[in-house]
């Protein structure tokens, strides 16, 4: 099954988001790929998402680490309810929890690849695991807890 | 004992980070001021960090929580470091982990009012928790362990 662009298939009135949205012009951008199996993202920091010299800010790969979560979520559920087709538009969901460990610091200037694997569903809610690695080594690992949009945000 | 800002206590060479640096013009201006027991930081969220329509973008609020919360475990540290005083200078502290509940949604337009308060000091590193409100109400709480930044990010 070819890759696709979780976000590209959210539905339009929901596209927003500063981390991944495809209608938020200022936004980061983030944008994720669905094989069937896991998603991955790309993306790299720039000069201002800095630490301290050399190393990616915390907050940055908080944000990476939670839009990729809940795009992962969204495309699992998605396939799931379709009984495996690739839908056209993928339910939204919202992050109820997440967990970042900073395993080790991620350098400033490189690409990072970042990796969502669905672990378990319950309830409709789906938790997520996601690594993100720089330069061939894991330096981050985190969940995230995603839920379907709740009708009051709708 | 008056509240001071802790983010203009760190050393100059770690004044960079994209949340918090007092020598970052392009990040995101987080203040944390301490008042000899907890932190309390405030943060208005601008149009581009949205969720959806209406609610702050989890990143974002991530970001808050994170910074923050490394920021009241800077200063507990410095205190406690200097029997009681103000010190001069803060060490410089980083995430070990980060953990963020978001217990309902964050509108977006308002100020919000984010405290830290460190909750256990245990061979260097502090637990801090941290809580997000907005309107009064606390939509986010989060928990930051921070540890003494390492001798490879130095």
């Amino acid at each position: 099954m070819p890759a696709y662009c979780i976000q590209k298939k959210y539905p339009e009135q929901y596209c927003h988001c500063y981390g991944c949205g495809m209608s938020n012009p200022d936004g980061l951008g983030i944008r994720s790929y669905w094989d069937g199996q896991k998603a991955v993202a790309r993306f790299t920091p720039d000069a201002r998402h800095i630490a301290v010299p050399g190393y990616v800010y915390g907050g940055l790969i908080a944000s990476l680490v939670d839009c990729h979560g809940i795009a992962t979520a969204a495309a699992a559920a998605g396939q799931a309810r379709s009984g495996g087709d690739d839908p056209d538009l993928l339910d939204r969901y919202v992050t109820a929890s997440l967990q970042v460990n900073f395993l080790k610091p991620t350098p400033l200037g490189t690409e990072l690849e970042i990796w969502g694997e669905v672990i378990s569903m319950d309830k409709g809610k789906l938790l997520v695991d996601v690594t993100v690695k720089a330069l061939g080594q894991t330096t981050v690992s985190g969940q995230v807890l995603a839920a379907p949009m709740p009708e009051n945000m709708a």
